[in-house]
């Protein structure tokens, strides 16, 4: 962890450089990145997923990732986070001098199949050779898994408790740092939410990681907020929304950064981030990105009249 | 009161017909405005907002409020409920036989005057009129009162908690039936609604009354979630998040009926709504005001796969 964790600071992990970007038909050049990288650091971001490391030829918009993670690590103002969903990235992610990985395990057989094309088994296997890897180069290097599915499939439908939690304690034993549950369907609810947040923390205590919530129903800040009532303090959202898996005008598929920095800070609940910066960078990625449409009500709405920002 | 609470049973007041369309530029036929309220109360909603009984100069779009009664009335199937600013307006909605009047005070004396020329004091003044003539007249008519601007103001920035709760107060003694908190601006955070509201019921009790949600800065559901946890049972909404203030393209500005409704049913909350029949409504309202943006993020991503509807 790069940040100290109390009942009233919430980290918050942006995932638009890598969630966002490698879900849009548009490619940011790598200039654009490092500018938009720069400003969402300086804005207070002490965690992002700067990209993630799988072939140039399934995801083009990912070709300059070593590039983004040496500039990342140079700017030396927070977590230099990437995604991976194999070995082969791991080696790659780790040579280019990642702080943290992150690799999707699903907890639905379907999804596995569909998105990393192997058996839950299979990328679990594929996960202690990435642990074995990492201990033997870079035992510094943290390794989060998110657990894809953790609320249900749009193929299998409902995925089970037990299923999950069963899943996360076999993670926790091989050695992964943090776990934590996605709503990659974006069908969960805030009792759910608690529910299996409450269990996960049961079963693997303080390994128990982020929420990664999508706004795919609008559920989106209503779970977060069901989340953190049930101790969780780390937050996976997204810079205007961007990336999921939209399916409506005006229906992002991530949470949106901004709004659910909006929501802590105005709970009181402190994000070290400074909003008006966080805005330039929401501008930078907008202008970078002119023809994707971007979401999140603050930023068009503005701040209530004389809120005064906590950080 | 038109159904019993519980604690596993919410009650959605839709607002729609009339914060809904007396927010909108387009005039809904009085024939298209039958087939959508017969339709919302077929699917289950026990209250509906069906109109506002002020000045067809000052709004156009509520001419045909008498008769748009006497037929929510004549279906029997729920409360009908009418907004009403003053006394005028609340002889005409009680003798066209509504079952429950509203009628906004707001706990910012800068919003009060802009929004019904009147002091806080001059609307208490005129409730006094209004309950007293309804006292003679029709005294099974119940009298709500949203206390608007209650999480903070446009004009006047924050608003005291005691402001609130005091008004409340005063309120609950000149014998109004059930007293709410709106957000008008879109201020409130979850924090501050379980603050308000538990105030609220400690200081009037059983007369502590419905939670008015805005979606302006998205953080609607947050809301809606935040004051069911603190014994909430009666949420405003309006279908397609028509009405309220919307600042941006996917920004509503009252919480989406759709939305808020597949919150509570996935959260095994019941209301008593069929959501086919809901979405029936949505296809009437939209094709009645073609011209219109309605919102809501449900309706296009459809209910999760394998999602049992508990109605």
């Amino acid at each position: 962890m790069s940040i100290q964790k109390s009942s009233d600071l919430v980290l918050i992990s942006e995932v638009g450089p890598r969630d966002g970007l490698q879900s849009v038909k548009s490619i940011m050049s790598t200039e654009n990145k490092y500018l938009w990288l720069k400003t969402l650091y300086e804005a207070g971001l002490k965690e992002v997923e700067v990209c993630s490391f799988v072939p140039p030829s399934v995801l083009p918009q990912m070709a300059d990732a070593s590039e983004v993670v040496n500039y990342s690590k140079a700017l030396n103002k927070g977590t230099v986070l990437a995604l991976t969903p194999n070995l082969k990235g791991a080696q790659l992610a780790i040579q280019a001098g990642v702080d943290k990985l992150t690799v999707p395990v699903s907890a639905s057989e379907a999804h596995s199949i569909a998105n990393v094309k192997k058996t839950c088994q299979e990328m679990i296997s594929e996960l202690k050779k990435i642990v074995e890897y990492k201990n033997q180069i870079s035992p510094d290097v943290l390794i989060e898994v998110g657990i894809s599915t953790a609320f249900g499939c749009t193929l299998q439908g409902s995925v089970s408790e037990a299923d999950v939690i069963s899943l996360a304690f076999e993670l926790a034993n091989i050695g992964v740092d943090e776990i934590g549950l996605s709503d990659t369907a974006g069908y969960a609810n805030p009792a759910q939410v608690k529910s299996l947040f409450k269990l996960l923390k049961q079963e693997i205590g303080d390994k128990a990681g982020a929420a990664h919530m999508h706004n795919t129903r609008g559920l989106g800040l209503a779970n977060c907020l069901a989340a953190f009532e049930v101790g969780v303090t780390t937050f996976d959202s997204s810079q205007g929304g961007l990336g999921g898996c939209p399916y409506a005008p005006g229906a992002s598929g991530n949470v949106v950064t901004e709004d659910l920095v909006f929501m802590f800070e105005a709970m009181g609940v402190k994000t070290g981030i400074n909003f008006d910066q966080l805005l330039k960078a929401r501008e930078i990625l907008q202008a970078a990105l002119p023809s994707e449409t971007i979401y999140g009500m603050t930023p068009p709405a503005g701040l209530p009249k004389g809120f005064i920002f906590n950080d």
